[in-house]
């Protein structure tokens, strides 16, 4: 055995890793906390699946075949459903590139745009994986802080020099919608490349995609996971100027999604109607659970997401982070299953808790009222 | 219309992309140049897909949950399959990292291991995409070219300061296989991280998995891909020391491949038998048709994997660059894709061709034939 083991690159060897929510293996947990959907992804789904396998002595075929390596129909699919969505952005299949999941996207847009002379700055507290990503490439990294209100700091980023920003819009763990309008006024004189993070934006009253017409410095980033249901195949992509996508399809994976993926991600956005109603069913659920919150005396930020980010207060009406730490650990030991994030001082005294179904939502109400009593 | 569009990093825009080879949408193609299996996966993988997505109004409900992140019974599953075929090498689910194709695991042995002051060392001519990897990430690269016997360049890797090699082995595309003696011959000077990428491994002679039992700085890269007919679903892995699979994972994309991209592979995992079977007929198709390149008294390089690499001679009785391309271009219009790898004084005498079904090895021989006689 030779002794001496390659060691990687030191900037790796320090890296701080993104630590994903827990995907438990065992049944029996209310899972609240990955935001996934509750409900299933459309029937559409599985038929396009079942149609591609086939049946038979040849059944899975075609899986011995390479996927389409830009996923050119989804491509065209999903330029096709935003253009119905905004006319006015014009998307052609050139302003999409396909990703295997949003983060692979954002990665895309870190490795063609940041580097250590090429700072990325991003609002914060958001996504944590931004700052994880930058530093795998041992990039420049800005934070752009929220205030307690968690309003758009417009004035920052319009005053920002990093040449990219990561904007998550409905914000992440708070869930904060951003206006449009608002998000222009920074574009009014910042120069670099606004990539904006909407992940949740089909929960939002409004969202970006109109400023692809008018601003070429902005991207979109989107994903199936959430408000498609399908979070198992990894689907997500970015709307941009054609010189943007092009630059991600170059450091891009050649066959970055699965044949699978591709086809389940054209047969969900085929069924529009399907979507609208599970996307209200949620909206509906998410008021339901911010009115008990109220009623309990609890603050939440009002969502525009599919979850809540909620700051329990204990029976002698304390809040704070060991009153977040107490109920999440209560929930954990009760298999319900939320997130919580220490590290910040805005976000250490809340738990983000996924909009789940009305059963889930009343064992959710159950098991505060049992913390209440007995922590 | 803001007018200023973002840039890219520099490299990035001086960039030259991988080209994948072609996958035609429409049908009829005799598809012999990306080295496919001309076979469908075992039925147990279409059958574990159909199991996951169930039926009825909730089929595919699954899938509105995320993947296992690390991919964990994929893992382990794979630990103990190489650990049947070599019980020395004591591999457990801790020496594995699954990736979204090898391609996905290649670049994260770049992103963790190589930059522009730690080049990566590539045999050449091999996979091009290594170079364009280590140009992604600004890296440092240099060739370890072959000669024309296309013999393993032991001498050259044994001296070589990289700190990281990518050997190809069984090469491509030339298809030669190298003793593992040979290369652990190397190993004896070489102090850096060697990894092999053993995409058509399974096609060969034998493999340098024992090697993991003797030397730390060796890491083994194999695909599902090619050898067992799943192309389609984008699973790849490494073999390596915890350690190394460690610093792959702290680059890693938390959820890589897809939910049911894990359960393909764990089905076609679990039938041994299925690929062996598939393997051995590929291998005999391989001998026959290198029985008839040399009947026609054309070259090719013996190949251990799942293709051949043969230098066509026109019916002047002439080889070379020309040649090969008039060769390529008669097959193309008639409908049978190879590939051709005109940059390289070496490669550009020769076509590359997939290993197909008995008929489509027909139609091969038959359109050369009308090649001779008309070109």
């Amino acid at each position: 055995m030779s002794s001496d083991l390659p060691q990687p690159l030191p900037h790796i060897a320090r890296l701080h890793a993104y630590t994903p929510g827990l995907q438990p293996t065992e049944t029996g947990w209310v899972k609240l906390n990955t935001n996934e959907s509750p409900y299933p992804p459309s029937p559409r789904v599985a038929g396009a699946i079942l149609r591609e396998l086939g049946s038979g002595a040849d059944a899975g075929a075609s899986l011995r075949l390479y996927p389409n390596p830009t996923g050119a129909a989804l491509r065209a699919a999903i330029a096709a459903h935003h253009a119905r969505e905004c006319p006015a952005a014009t998307l052609t299949a050139a302003n999409v590139c396909v990703g295997n999941g949003a983060d692979d996207i954002l990665n895309l847009f870190v490795r063609a745009y940041c580097s250590a002379t090429a700072p990325l700055a991003h609002t914060e507290p958001s996504y944590s994986l931004y700052p994880v990503l930058v530093a795998i490439q041992d990039g420049g990294c800005e934070a752009i802080p929220f205030g307690r209100d968690m309003r758009l700091p417009v004035e920052k980023i319009a005053a920002s020099k990093a040449p990219v920003i990561f904007l998550t819009s409905p914000n992440a763990p708070t869930g904060v919608g951003f206006a449009t309008a608002e998000i222009e006024r920074a574009l009014a004189t910042y120069r670099g490349l606004l990539v904006i993070d909407e992940t949740y934006a089909r929960f939002a009253v409004e969202n970006a995609i109109p400023l692809l017409a008018r601003h070429t410095g902005v991207a979109i980033v989107r994903t199936l996971s959430k408000s498609h249901a399908l979070a198992g195949i990894r689907i997500g992509y970015a709307l941009a100027h054609p010189e943007i996508i092009g630059a991600l399809d170059r450091v891009r994976d050649s066959y970055n999604t699965s044949r699978l993926s591709q086809i389940a991600a054209l047969a969900a956005l085929d069924d529009t109607a399907y979507y609208d109603g599970m996307v209200a069913r949620i909206k509906a659920t998410r008021a339901r659970l911010q009115a008990a919150f109220a009623a309990r005396g609890w603050f939440a930020y009002p969502s525009q997401s599919n979850f809540l980010f909620a700051e329990p207060r204990n029976a002698r009406g304390e809040t704070g982070p060991a009153v977040a730490k107490s109920a999440y650990d209560w929930l954990c030991a009760h298999k319900v299953l939320v997130r919580h994030f220490p590290s910040h001082p805005l976000t250490a005294p809340f738990l983000r808790i996924s909009v789940g179904t009305d059963a889930e939502m009343a064992v959710l109400d159950n098991t505060f009222q049992a913390w209440l009593k007995n922590a």
